[in-house]
C-alpha cells in the first residue's frame, strides 16, 4: 500500500509576487509535490490555505500518513480548530515535516510548546548543510554536506525543546549556524523540522533539498496508533483486587472532573 | 536573597465540599505554603483562581522565582492571556512545579505539547513512590521508597514528551504504575511534574511530599534568562562580510512578515 | 530481502541445571530463535559462549542485521575482543537487542557507560508489564499489560543514561517497579532492553513476550550506515578557502596524534 | 564549603615543544587552574599524567567535586585503572568538565559509549561560538557569540550520543560547524564537554574560554549521590507480603550470580 502524503502549502507569496510566482509558477507546495511523486511508493496529495477548511478536513487527515508543512507570511490565518484537528492527528501517529518559515507555524508551536524563534537575514547567502548523523534515514544518499547557492539565513538561538536527534546543521557566508535537521517525537507521531526554503529562492528544485524531504516522508511513517483517552478504571475492574478506603467526592455522588 | 516562590491554588474544591475543607481547612496551597515556608531561605506567597487575573498579575510573576500549580475542577476557568502570560515566565526561566491533576492544566499541555492523559481511579489505595535516580536533587533525603497509605490512582500510558529526567516511579495496590516525578526543560525554565495529591486525602500534610516538593522548588530556580525575541541581522551587521545576492521581497519594499 | 537475525545465548544454564533444561531442552537461545522463525521475513540464526569466538567472528556480524543477547552466569568469560567487535558493528548501523540479565552483559555496559545495577529478588512473583507508548512499534499487537505468572523480580533504581523512550514498566507482585523496556541510539545502532526472561521461568515460550520480542527485531533493523573515521581535512581541502594562520606542531613535522 | 577542583592536565607537549612552552610556560593545567582560582569560592589543585597514579589517586578524587580533563598525546598512557576509578566517582556524583583533545580521552568514551569520532584541521583558522541556549547556566556573562582568532578546526560528524543539552555551536571559517559545547548526565554526575583549546594556541588565556570553563564548573558541582550497588531483597523483605512460587536455582544452593 502507498504512503499517503498531503503536501500543504500556504500559496500566499505565490500568487502575489511575480518574484515567487516565476520561480514556483504553480505553487511551491506543488514542487513540493511533485518531488516526492518521482516515488512511486507515495500516494501524493496537496492543500493550500485558500481551499475549504484549508483542505484539510477530517476525511483528508484521516487518509493522510505523512503532512508537510510550509507557512510564512499567514500563519496567523490558520484557524485554531484546524491547528487542532492536525495536532490530535499528529498524536495519534501522523507523520509532520516542518519546512522553513513553518518554525512558526502554529502546529509546529502547538507540538513544540515553545517560542520557536530564531536569527534571521534575507542576503541570498551561501548555506551549508553538513550531516551530523550519518547512519540517520533522513541522511541517506547525502555525502558530508551539500551546499544551497542563495538562502535566506535561519540563526541561533533557535527556541525549541531539546531535539531527539540532530540530523543536519548549517554553516551561512554571513558567519551563523543552526540546527537546521530536527526530529521530535509527540504522541505516536514523528515530527522533523528542516530549515531550508526561502520562497524567493530556487530551493525546492534543488536536489540534496527534494532528498532530504523524501527521505523525511518515509522516516515519519506512522509506526503505531495511540488514540487519545483518559480512562477511569474502577475500582471493581482494577488488575488486582483491592477494597475501596476512605471516602472520594465521586462517591459522594459527584461527577467526574474530567 | 531569599528564592521567592508562588503557590497556586484553585481553591475550589475547599470550598465547596466538608470532605476537603476538612482536611484543608485554608486550602491546599496554604498547606503546600506551609510547607515551603519552613524553609528559612524561601519567601512564599499564594495566589488563586478566584482573584483578580488568578493572582498572578505581571507585577507577580516578575517577583516569582518558581511557581508550583495545583488544578482540577477549574482548568476551563483559567483565562487563557494568564496561561499565555505564565507560558512567556516559564520560557524566560521561571520554574514551575505542577502538582497532580494539575496535568491537564492549560499551562502544563501548552508547554508540553501533548495530551498530558492518563488512567485514573479513585479507591484510596495504597502508593509506593520509589526513587529511579538517586543522586537527582529532587530526591535528596528520602530513602529508596515512600508510600500514601490512600491516594488517587494514575496510571500509565502517560501523554507527555519523553521526560529529561524520570526521578520516580508509583506502584499501585491495584495493579498499575506511573511515571510519577518527571523533569522537563523548555527555554531557560525547568519543569517538574509531582503525580501524588489528591483533594480528599491529606497527601500534602505527609512529610515526604512536603520534601519532595521543597526540594524541587530548589532545583527548578532559575539559573539564566531567555527574553524571547526573533531578530533580524542586516546583512551589513553579519559576523562575516557578506554581500547581498538575487532579490528579496524585503528589499522590494515588503514590510516583514513575523 | 530478509532481515538477517543472530540469537546469541550464553548456553551455560541450560547444561548445568536440569531445572533450566527442563524448560529450554535445546537452550534459551533456541526457543528465542523459534519465535522469531515464526516470522518468514526473518532469516534465523544462533551464536553461543562456546563456540569459537563466540560465534560471533567477523563474517557473522557482518551478516547480521540485528544481534539478540541473553548472559548471565558467564557475563566475565565473553572476550574483550568479541565485545569491541560487536561494539563496532552497533555503531555502524546494526540492532541490538539485550534481554533480562543481558543487563550486566560487557556490550550493553559498554555501550550505555553507566553500571547498569538494579535490585532484584527470585521468588517467582508475578509481574505485569504495561504499555507506556501505545503507538510505539514495539508495542504492536499487546494491549494495555500482559501479565508473566512467575519471574524474577528486578526493581528501580536501574543504573542507566535516561532512555531516548520507555515503552514498557513492569509491576511486580512483591512491591516494586521498573523501566522494563528502554530505548536508546548508539552511532546509527539501535538498542532495545528488555526486562524479562529468568532462566528458571518458561518466559520465552509466552506468546505476549515473543511478540516483544520479533517487534523489538523489526524495530531495530538497520537504517543507514556510520562507519567510524577521524579525518584530517588538509587547509587546501577546506570547503571554504582559508590560508593556515600560525604555526602548528603538525606542520613542524610532528606526526598526528590520533 | 568551597567547591574542590582538580584539573587534570596531560602535560606532555608543554615539555616537549617549545611552541607549547611558550604560550603554557607552567602547563595548560596552571593556567586553567589559575583561571578557576580567580573565583573565592573554589578551592583549586591540579594533577598530570606523570604523577603517581596520575596524581588521581582515591583519596585525590574523593575530595574532588568537579573534574577538569584535557589530554592528547597520551591518552593511551592513562591507566585502565585509573579510568575506572574516575567513572566510578562520577557515576557517583562528581562533576567532569572534558576539555578539547579530550573527546578521545578513555574516560570520556567510557562514559558516552561511543566513538567519539570528528573530523579535523590544523590552519589557526578563526573559530565562533554560539550560544544556542541563552538562558543555560554556562553561556552566563557571554553575549550572542565569541570568538577565537585562531584554533584547531573540529567539524561533524561528532560520534556522541544525543546531548541532553546543547549550549555552543561553532563556526569555522574554513566552512565546518561543530556542536562544541554539549552536556549528559550518567548517574548522579554530570558531564560538560567544551571544544576549544589546542595546545598551540593561547586559547586558555582568552577569557570567555575561562569564563566558560568556570561557569561548567559550577554547573557540574555534586547535586546528589549515587552509590553503586545491585541489592538482593530477600522474599521476606519485600515491600508486599509475598510467598515464593516455583523453584530457583538460587533456592536449590547455588550462589547467586553477580
Amino acid at each position: 500500500m502507498k504512503l499517503r502524503v498531503t503536501v500543504w502549502g500556504e500559496n500566499v507569496h505565490e500568487r502575489k509576487h511575480p518574484l515567487v510566482a516565476k520561480i514556483y509558477p504553480k505553487g511551491m507546495h506543488e514542487t513540493i509535490a511533485e518531488a516526492l511523486r518521482e516515488d512511486a511508493g507515495l500516494a501524493v496529495r496537496t492543500a493550500t490555505l485558500d481551499q475549504n477548511e484549508h483542505g484539510l478536513t477530517e476525511q483528508v487527515l484521516a487518509e493522510t500518513d505523512v503532512l508537510t508543512w510550509w507557512g510564512h507570511a499567514a500563519h496567523g490565518q490558520v484557524e485554531d480548530a484546524i491547528v487542532e484537528r492536525v495536532h490530535r492527528r499528529v498524536l495519534e501517529g501522523m507523520g509532520l515535516v516542518v519546512l522553513h518559515s513553518g518554525h512558526y507555524a502554529k502546529i509546529f508551536k502547538r507540538l513544540l510548546g515553545t517560542s520557536c524563534s530564531l536569527t534571521w537575514r534575507e542576503a541570498g547567502e551561501k548555506e551549508r548543510i553538513w550531516v551530523c548523523n550519518p547512519g540517520h534515514p533522513i541522511a541517506r544518499g547525502l555525502g558530508r554536506f551539500f551546499e544551497i547557492p542563495h538562502e535566506e539565513m535561519y540563526g541561533e538561538p533557535f527556541g525549541i525543546p531539546n531535539p531527539d536527534e540532530v540530523v543536519f546543521l548549517s554553516w551561512f557566508a554571513g558567519g551563523e549556524v543552526f540546527r537546521s535537521g530536527c526530529t521530535w517525537k509527540r504522541g505516536a507521531g514523528k515530527i522533523f523540522y528542516f530549515r531550508p526554503g526561502h520562497e524567493t529562492y530556487p530551493t525546492y528544485h534543488q536536489k540534496e533539498v527534494r532528498r532530504v524531504i523524501l527521505n523525511a516522508v518515509h522516516w515519519a511513517r506512522p509506526e503505531g496508533e495511540w488514540i487519545d483517552s483518559c480512562p477511569n478504571v474502577p475500582w471493581n475492574q482494577a488488575p488486582e483486587k483491592i477494597v475501596p478506603q476512605g471516602e472520594t467526592l465521586h462517591q459522594a455522588g459527584e461527577a467526574g472532573f474530567r
